[in-house]
């Protein structure tokens, strides 16, 4: 069987394209797949070309969520099986150096969601849709609305997981679930256009950010200013801090050199 | 004296309503009102038919808040026992195993306020109004503030509780306190239907799924992980979880055994 | 070289006015200004007479952030100072008794982003902007980071650091970073007419309610609820609260003592 997923770096731009590859099934989150996407995204974590790292998916929806015929008729540890690997992946999106900015270009079902939620940043197309049905299966989505309650809220959050209804992407980027939503034919110059925007920074620069922003976010606020004052001093003295600042103060672009 | 509340449950659809009924008080939370609702909402929890509860009040008013009439010229102990009177309650609302949907047609203040943002769900009449006023009378909604700044974050939060003025049902909905704004004469169709909604479900896997959302939603999102691929997987292998996901896999509709 | 900052105290109104008085260099958080502004604010908080501060800034910019000559060619130490006294007029604002309002007329960048969102209610005028652009520098936003994400959540937040892009005013109320938005001519006035709204209230109830705010808002709600129920027995037997109520009962004015 082919590789469940496709990955290419552009050479020039430093900008990763991860995609999703099993359109036919509406690209399921099976453990082959999941075990697929955060092998790739290690490796893209580990390639010092990689500046940023676009998520997106091939076909119709974006991903229907846990592959259910891989559900059905387990013993417990065959389920917490599935569930760790699907974790690990969802770590491996925010644990990379690198941003991941997920583009939604259709349902984004369960897991799905909470793939999409887990990114950095999402841009959806206007047909994307989200939503967290699995109560109505029997099987809540307890391990998405970890992701999907931090990103839109108790009450929103709750009204998802309770019906199972979807919400649009215009009522996701209003949740503050999607930053962006595109023109369906518009998804994919936005998100690049967005990626190639990020990919201007410092890779250092952005590499320690983003691993300061999920280190604070959980933090008491007191705690989180501990930590971030130390980690922004440390960022100063770094090479391409001295040299962004002098840039900027000369009134001239920086060169990064990633130290 | 009559009680406080009323409680009905519909034994067809499985949807309890408990109403507050003191409707020319405005509806009071005096404690013997709280503790009505308590020991309500307990019962109701135990009883195996109610899948759905329905929280609505009589009268023009959802709530005013405290009885203020039993704080005035009280010892510090009497006052600590309206609080933790108080607390029970709120608490009893997501301790329950059931959904429990707000129906609010009318003024939610204070603690009446805070019994709104507790449920799991929140329906609210176009000519509903929110408020913390407690300032304005020298007592600051310190546990109103709990359950709102966790439903709407804190500049807004900290808006309400500095001013004391209200939000209407529209900006309340904006912010995500609310779910859903009705007509003032769909309000109780619209609450009905959205209880009916969830009442779909099976009644074991929505009691997992409020259970842990309330688990996992202060915890840091990696505890919160840890805990939730357990509690997924335990879910996984319960006979309506393995029922569910035939049935879709089938195309047939579930028969829930709440096993 | 003049004060960095101004203050003046209305005797009548109890309302103070803290300005940010560094127009031409468009107010840069220099240490001495940060050292002024942390001076300013804890004498404020130890004047009985201040009701509520309003934080405003002299000339088209609220303020462009750190001065990064400061930051340029600097030992880790000296970094880690810059960063510790900046932490410390964030922790000032939310730790002196009184409200702060701030005034924003023009852009808040990176740390005077982190200002504005760190005050306790934020009035912006329309011509202002909100951004963290440091990435674009090679220093990451960690610090200001604390303060935005806590007021408008994750994705936001990231979309802010990772681009380095400004928000206008309407965006930012749209999030939660602002409470209100004015037209440029009428901030002042609408600034002054909110703290005026809260300047009504008993200090002492203001000074307990701003210190349970912050004390509640990152505990689990349990925690937060057993302290707020504390906080809230002890705030009803104070003699403003038993005025207050015993006023709303009466229908007449109350007058507070601040005890």
């Amino acid at each position: 069987m082919d590789d469940p997923i496709t990955t290419q770096v552009d050479d020039e731009t430093g900008i990763a394209h991860l995609v999703l590859n099993r359109p036919k099934q509406r690209n399921p989150l099976s453990t082959s797949m999941m075990r697929a996407v955060t092998a790739a995204l290690r490796k893209l974590g580990d390639d010092a070309t990689v500046r940023v790292v676009v998520l997106s998916a091939a076909g119709s929806a974006f991903s229907a969520g846990h592959d259910l015929s891989e559900m059905v008729g387990r013993s417990l540890e065959d389920e917490r099986e599935i569930f760790e690997v699907c974790t690990e992946m969802m770590d491996a999106v925010q644990s990379i150096p690198q941003p991941v900015v997920a583009a939604v270009q259709g349902p984004a079902i369960a897991a799905g969601c909470q793939l999409a939620a887990s990114c950095d940043l999402v841009v959806a197309s206007s047909t994307a849709v989200f939503g967290t049905p699995g109560v109505r299966i029997g099987l809540f989505c307890s391990t998405p609305m970890v992701a999907l309650s931090r990103a839109v809220g108790r009450k929103r959050a709750m009204q998802m997981l309770l019906t199972g209804d979807t919400i649009d992407a215009a009522t996701a980027a209003e949740w503050g679930l999607v930053n962006f939503v595109a023109a369906p034919d518009q998804l994919d110059a936005r998100t690049d256009e967005l990626a190639a925007r990020i990919a201007e920074s410092s890779p250092l620069t952005l590499a320690i950010g983003k691993q300061a922003f999920y280190r604070q976010i959980d933090l008491p606020q007191d705690e989180a200013y501990e930590l971030m004052a130390e980690t922004m001093a440390d960022n100063a003295v770094t090479c391409d801090a001295q040299e962004g600042m002098s840039a900027f103060l000369a009134k001239r672009k920086p060169t990064w050199t990633g130290k």
